[in-house]
């Protein structure tokens, strides 16, 4: 790793490399070296016997084909903070962005400007509270943490988000940042990101990061399981079914040129259309952010985090997905579509999530402070963090049980029969607790509670179904049982 | 999509082409036509570059090989309801089953007679009422549903089950109703089914609707895992290892000749053996009906609904499918593994489902009388729905984790941890209320509640193991702790 | 299946057949017969017709290659007890792992010093107790079981575990116990273990036993989902990606010479590297065993199950992993990742195991005496056995969703939102009982309980964190608050 702006004794790589992988300019022309350096061949002598894997995983990349060999990449400045002697050579062990855009300017700036490049920075989320404090101590003691540092932090957050890698005075890595790969990880040159998150060492193949599982390193499990509605989606049944028609090691590799038979993760955020470069922001195709308690538009997110994508509106950016779905779908099927994802964000927004935060807000007065204290703390979290937004990434890649089962269905269920109650028994508490603040606290939540309640959305709940609605209800469900004997 | 009767127009597509796939009478001889028709090379001109993935998903087609090409399949007369004039020429969006019968008519007849086609019938059932009051509002609201609908129905239920496809007066489909390539969509010439639920478009491929992730789409969850089931199983597991070897795109495929590495969900359900022909009613090899919350034989479920299948007893699908088995296990193998099959259907029936369903009916006085407005009516919903039928599921396809971890643990825990704690609580609940019809509800609960908890099945519950027993069991467990030091 | 001892009439199999497989003696020289046998053709000329499949796998198989046919495996003496006569020949139907080991003998001695063989032995687990007395009842009556037997057991754990299986008088094996694969099955010849459990019948092939989805038979799901974490991890996705790099079926199959595009279980747990020979002994490369409730090393568990390995430490267990990690990491990652991995186990054992047993253990007195009658019986099951396993296998293969969402959350969740709840009622329960000894046994929960929360590691759950520490986090959560807007 070396800082982004050392290029002494290293200036040999900026001139023998051209920028590679632009859509606007495809492949072509010189590009690498002419042989393979002298420096590099010596790691290798080494290399080819003590990591034999590692030397074949290169040697099928196309770095060898390049002649970008070991020193290429990991040789270092004396002034970077994490560089070493190895064997009279000033390296570093973590090639950063910043490294790698020396060759790939182009996919490092738009990776940059990307949520994926600042996933580090979770401090203070509740996820961290939750890695750090209520699942976490520090019992961790390394070098790098004297105090103490979370296991679970080290092992779970960090190995997605990316850790804050610390280097020790005689240049090795502290054992609780690095091994790491996070794709938001925060290096010793201050860049953000890990290109090896998506490209794994040492083949750093596009094909593999093409593959959808290469996503699923981090984009699965209760909270997003992209990848498990991936599976499920007519896209990934295409996908698998014919992973050999893909063409996934073609440089180009636009779609509906190159491939036909299915869109993986990359095709539909990021790899080339006829119309459309292929980006290393991935946000750029995307119309919602379902990240919130409450979804909310791409550009928001955006502008709060200080990126420049604050001023691409949702609108832009879903006709760029449009782009990518006109490969297989008529404009009716693409419009439609739209239609059905909507509608779905809206249901969950207004009838569950809206009305859920502001009842968690009142219940505040009447719980324990500390985050995660209470119950209904990991009630209300799962609501929206897990079930809610699987139900909202079910419906914007078309993975029906997801949006269903393990989506709206859970957030019904815990909605009515954990999180009211839970409140009631807040407010029942707080009633008799004596303590004037809390009995306003609760009388406040009990009035906002019965008003939700009461609404259109939640009434069924008390049994004040209109009577028409009621008799159809109970006629189809009659004309069911007839027919199923349920 | 065209009215079933309606021929006028597309006549030459009824001359030109021929029942094919049937095992009885396998391909062969002139079929399709000598060449594509010039209003379909009117349709590519456009196509190919508007859609060029489509364009070349059909160029991979046997359709292609057969030039049957766009308008073959989606010319439509003037009389359908969701025909529309495009470039002069009538068509329809969607190519329903009764499309398709026109050269695949034995298929067609098949795949109407099965389960599958019915599956739109859900209106009523419980699932129902889940996705539109409870998990639901009305909305959203489209031309085709002025008065609201809900969005989790849209994009949960209905993406499975299929939709109900409205016809707008421009000849453009609601967009509530389609996309939707749901298995017993109705579709507006009042065919039910969808055939590219399985056979993808464009390509229509009989080698993916073999792919187990093809019946994944809906076959998954926490209802009916299938998928996540077969992938436990032995068969998944040879299937996936040995992809390069199950010749899945030979027209024939019939297993034992064609292919013998593993069996797909096909293989076992609906493909041909060398005694039995291929069938689409994929009904016609099981012997349970596990989807209700006491499992049935599969005619009493077809006679309810009103299919062919009430006259086909169990005991003949039960052989339909040895035939299949034999090709790879033995006679004994076989018998046993039905003992073992039919062991586990019996003990969930008995031992939970029968004795659950008469508490959960006594129950009913005790509590709020809108479904799934009370606690216990999910505890017992998922008891059935998702965790027994996941334990019978697992029986069936030989998964030992969805059999006893996914199914029987959960079944058990939630029975005896959950289910019974809440009865319990309406019991109380009831004979304190001062209501006289409560307090005889609930005391007709009490009392089987005390029976069922007697029973031989649930003694152990109480302590009431017999001491012979209960020695034993202490032994064993003594055992086990010194073994592994639990 | 033949007793060890017995070779009368099948002596020429160890005549003609030498020890293969073995990493220090390679593949080479004489091996298998000449021709295969006169007995195995007349079996093939039905076996053939009648299971074609069965036969094509053989086909399929280096047996085949090797002349080694049907009888050379079936063929049985008089006084095994599951001998019988088909067609004047004396025949078993299960090949046991005595039978393999004529020709195998070393890979049979491995397999039979691991854990793995000895996975019967599970009588009197609380997971048999499971699935014996509270999913199971005596429903399922056999020849073999004529006082009933657990269709949950049948289906469920023992075909992971393994069945004892039962001969009937006529040959026939019970089936109850039979069909049956379990990697620790009881062979009516007193062997343990199945070979087919991984090497399926019938093309036994070493390439399916490397395949990751072989070992997912059972060890995936909720107590044990290495399965789910090796796909989640980058060794999974590499491995997916790239199966056509991978030479599964090479027999030689060392890492870094025949293949390095990724690791299976198989590679890491198992097969060779160019330091060490292959193992059927998958114990041999651990250095923690996580299946208790506190993690404990791996030759402490091998001693109290009386197996050799009882003088194997975990160093040099862990070197021997080692040694597979370098073909592709270099030595620092690898050091540093064990750190991470002890890292977690600590957290797990110190914060959340330890001083869980504790306070279950002083629950007992307060509670129904049956396992499993009282909801904290499972709440504290599923927090070690399940939840607890999760996050520990989920740091030791780097699946940091199975580490954090799947694992210490849910243990932080249930411990303190469930386990501390109960334990509370417990004591206020015990305090009003008016029995001296419940209350004396309150107490001491009581005093127990109030110590753990106010230890380092819990005291946040009671608002008493330092005040620096409080600033610190609140700091940051206002920080992220102030980014994300959440």
């Amino acid at each position: 790793m070396k800082k982004p702006v050392a290029t002494v004794g290293i200036s040999f790589v900026l001139t023998a490399c051209f920028t590679v992988g632009t859509g606007a300019q495809p492949l072509g022309g010189a590009f690498g070296f002419a042989e393979l350096s002298d420096i590099s061949r010596e790691c290798i002598d080494c290399h080819r016997v003590d990591n034999p894997g590692l030397y074949e995983q290169w040697g099928d990349s196309r770095h060898y084909r390049a002649n970008v060999g070991c020193y290429e990449c990991h040789a270092a400045d004396r002034s970077d903070t994490d560089a070493f002697l190895h064997y009279d050579r000033m390296i570093s062990i973590i090639v950063s962005p910043a490294d790698c855009a020396r060759c790939h300017a182009t996919e490092v700036a738009q990776f940059t400007a990307s949520h994926h490049s600042k996933a580090g920075r979770i401090l203070g989320s509740l996820d961290n509270v939750l890695a750090e404090v209520v699942e976490g101590n520090r019992g961790m003691v390394t070098e790098g943490f004297p105090m103490g540092v979370s296991a679970a932090a080290v092992s779970g957050c960090w190995q997605c988000h990316g850790s804050e890698v610390k280097v020790l005075p005689d240049g090795r890595l502290d054992p609780a940042t690095w091994p790491n790969t996070g794709i938001g990880r925060i290096n010793p040159d201050g860049s953000e990101g890990s290109c090896t998150a998506c490209h794994s060492r040492h083949t750093f193949s596009a094909a593999q990061a093409r593959y959808p599982d290469t996503c699923g390193k981090c984009h699965m499990g209760p909270d997003h399981p992209q990848k498990e509605i991936y599976e499920e989606s007519k896209h990934g049944i295409a996908f698998f079914a014919n992973q050999h028609k893909m063409n996934l090691d073609s440089p180009k590799w636009i779609v509906g040129e190159d491939y036909s038979a299915a869109p993986t993760c990359a095709t539909c955020h990021m790899s080339a259309t006829s119309n459309q470069d292929v980006t290393h922001d991935v946000g750029m195709r995307i119309s919602w952010n379902n990240r919130p308690a409450i979804s909310i538009r791409p550009e928001v997110a955006d502008a709060k985090m200080g990126l420049p994508g604050a001023n691409v509106p949702w609108q832009q950016r879903r006709n760029n997905m449009k782009d990518v779905c006109l490969n297989c779908h008529n404009t009716q099927w693409v419009d439609n579509f739209y239609v059905q994802y909507d509608g779905l964000i809206e249901l969950y927004n207004e009838k569950f999530a809206r009305p859920g935060l502001e009842l968690y807000a009142l219940a505040k007065p009447l719980k324990r402070s500390t985050a995660f204290a209470n119950r209904i703390d990991f009630v209300w979290f799962e609501i929206w963090h897990h079930e809610g937004r699987r139900a909202r990434h079910g419906a914007s890649m078309m993975g029906p049980d997801y949006t269903h089962w393990h989506g709206m269905y859970e957030v019904a269920k815990n909605f009515y029969s954990e999180f009211i109650p839970e409140l009631e028994e807040l407010i029942e508490k707080g009633k008799v607790s004596g303590d004037s603040e809390k009995i306003r606290a609760a009388e406040a939540l009990e009035s906002k509670l019965a008003k939700v309640l009461a609404s259109d959305d939640h009434k069924w709940f008390l049994g004040r179904m209109s009577p028409e609605e009621a008799a159809t209800r109970k006629k189809a469900v009659e004309e069911f049982r007839k027919r199923y004997d349920q």
